[in-house]
């Protein structure tokens, strides 16, 4: 109660100096960019994506209606999307070449830059937990494999078995594509190897096999299912965050964008905060994340304007697909996407939630 | 000899159309930046490392001026630098908590925006051949650690044992340290441990113990040895290299600069090529090597312009210290850093060396 009096004092104050508009706050959220379509998702399981996008939602939300940070709303957020296997983060991450879940993360704080990241741990629950930890707790930035789980422990944070992460669902996607690999004549292993790597859109995917064959439930978020959130806080903060299993069946300690900040994460005050989603290589090729940011500063495009920029222009003509959520200082936000495609949503001030999945 | 002929055909007809000048080419290398100053330095120590600055400017530049690539060239120059005692990358990099060394690197093809990485890998004789062929044979950006390894085999490159890349100077270097955080207080342990994770630079660093105490020779390269290499190539194209061992007595898997793209190494023709090397966690939360790369592009800033208003601006405005080379589609390079000096030197399309250690 104390609070609320004291945010309307202040509320009050910010009128009389001329700004007539009160603290305003959004979180804004994905679970992945790809082949998301009405005619590969049943409306049963289209419900349950909108079920867990508005439960993370309401649970950002309640730290921002409450004057809480725009970090916490965000960490809040992508735990919840960790802890559902509807998503290729924490539990229900693709498995890897030898059937192991391998996690990466990261995290930003607009307001002084500081991040967080780890890379390849197994046995950490939360994974955006850890990368939080590690911009808060320790003196770097990035750490990975046994290291950042050794620096987990210090923490103090929940570990867990890898078996917690691996779903019966991976384990029926990774058996079958251990069969095709097996059965596959050296050609096949070569399409299939790179069916898994790239998106099966229509026109920009050399091979569409795992598309037409695979289960479309499990398709629809395989490849794409990284989780991210990016918020503005009633202090007028921004935060940036992204969690992931990377993509299946990866191998060679192979690491995407999502712990890499300035391509998969990125948040600065002075311009905006951005979660990206969809095929790494590009998006750290392209430090896509920090040349949204970049755009916005140097060259005074508006978020949407530089989002769209990014994704719709550098990404696409590299050969890439994905997408990204940003959001800046004004509570502006921007969704965009080449894919066809991704799973998003939105809360504002007054509470009012928009979640979406298809194309735009 | 028919190559040659070419070229001189190319360049006539380039003459022809108006352009005056011949094909250009440079290399730019640095061999880290910190507290390198005279009276830290011995005369026999500085003319160790102007001789092998030089022997690897040279390297480069026979590929160079044979019509080489870019990217051949700073691998050539790296790879030298590597197997030199001299710098804290390959044989000779510093040691982590557990003595052991740690490698990370990353390369980038300004061409076609390509890019490799590999981060933790303790068995890759050549951490910026891994990168490179990461980048050609993979169709990954970045691997780390006993995966990167077992491409690494895969590929065929030469593994060592991790006793290789440890020196004597480095193991005396690293049980000095040992010694001291077993004899210290914790709040004596605190210090250390901030020593070695920030610049000896009076008036940035809280701490000048190991400056005053430790080896003056060892002091010079321990934080800050990071080696790169940034060319242009008579193609007009341009690539960039970073090669690293990391913070002395690191822990937790930690990671720094060296192999995140767009931090660390970045290179687009459209604008430069950039290897950073310094406090690694600074320049990823600056996304230094793209920044600069942004303020070209987007606010027309010139090379030098921009990379002196990321290294004396942003990343001087953060509290970090470091420097990065970089050099532009016209050949034109900047050499900029906020330490007390930097292993340096390029070489022309005359062969002309410059090498150079102590301030600008």
């Amino acid at each position: 109660m104390a609070f609320v009096l004291l945010a309307t004092a202040v509320s009050s104050a910010q009128d009389a100096a001329g700004q007539a508009e009160a603290p305003t706050f959004r979180l804004v959220i994905h679970g992945g960019a790809g082949g998301i379509r009405p005619e590969t998702l049943s409306e049963e399981r289209q419900a349950e994506y909108e079920a867990k996008l508005t439960e993370a939602l309401r649970a950002g939300y309640e730290i921002l209606a409450g004057g809480g940070t725009s970090l916490d709303a965000i960490v809040a957020a992508i735990t919840i999307m960790e802890e559902s296997p509807l998503f290729n983060a924490g539990r229900g991450a693709v498995l890897t070449n030898t059937g192991v879940a391998e996690l990466d993360a990261s995290i930003m704080d607009g307001a002084t830059r500081n991040a967080g990241a780890v890379a390849s741990v197994k046995r950490v629950k939360s994974p955006i937990l850890l990368a939080q930890r590690v911009m808060d707790e320790s003196p770097h930035v990035m750490l990975i494999g046994e290291g950042a789980e050794a620096f987990a422990e210090e923490q103090g944070l929940e570990m867990v078995e890898n078996e917690y992460f691996r779903t019966s669902q991976r384990l029926e996607q990774f058996e079958r594509y251990r069969q095709r690999l097996e059965e596959g004549s050296s050609s096949e292993q070569g399409k299939l190897r790179r069916s898994l790597e790239v998106s099966p859109i229509p026109g920009t995917a050399p091979d569409d096999a795992v598309t037409s064959n695979a289960d479309p439930d499990i398709v629809a978020g395989e490849k794409h299912g990284t989780v991210g959130a990016v918020a503005l806080d009633q202090h007028g903060n921004l935060a940036a965050g992204t969690s992931t299993g990377g993509i299946a069946f990866k191998r060679w300690g192979r690491v995407g964008d999502s712990p890499i900040i300035g391509a998969g994460t990125w948040a600065d005050n002075e311009t905006c905060a951005i979660s990206s989603t969809g095929e790494g290589e590009y998006f750290i090729r392209g430090a896509v994340a920090h040349d949204i940011s970049a755009m916005m500063r140097y060259a005074g495009l508006s978020l949407r304007e530089a989002a769209a920029a990014v994704i719709h222009g550098t990404l696409t003509n590299m050969g890439g697909t994905g997408g990204v959520i940003g959001i800046d200082r004004e509570g502006n936000y921007a969704m965009a996407f080449n894919t066809a495609g991704m799973f998003r949503g939105t809360i504002d001030a007054d509470g009012r939630v928009d979640v979406k999945m298809f194309g735009q």
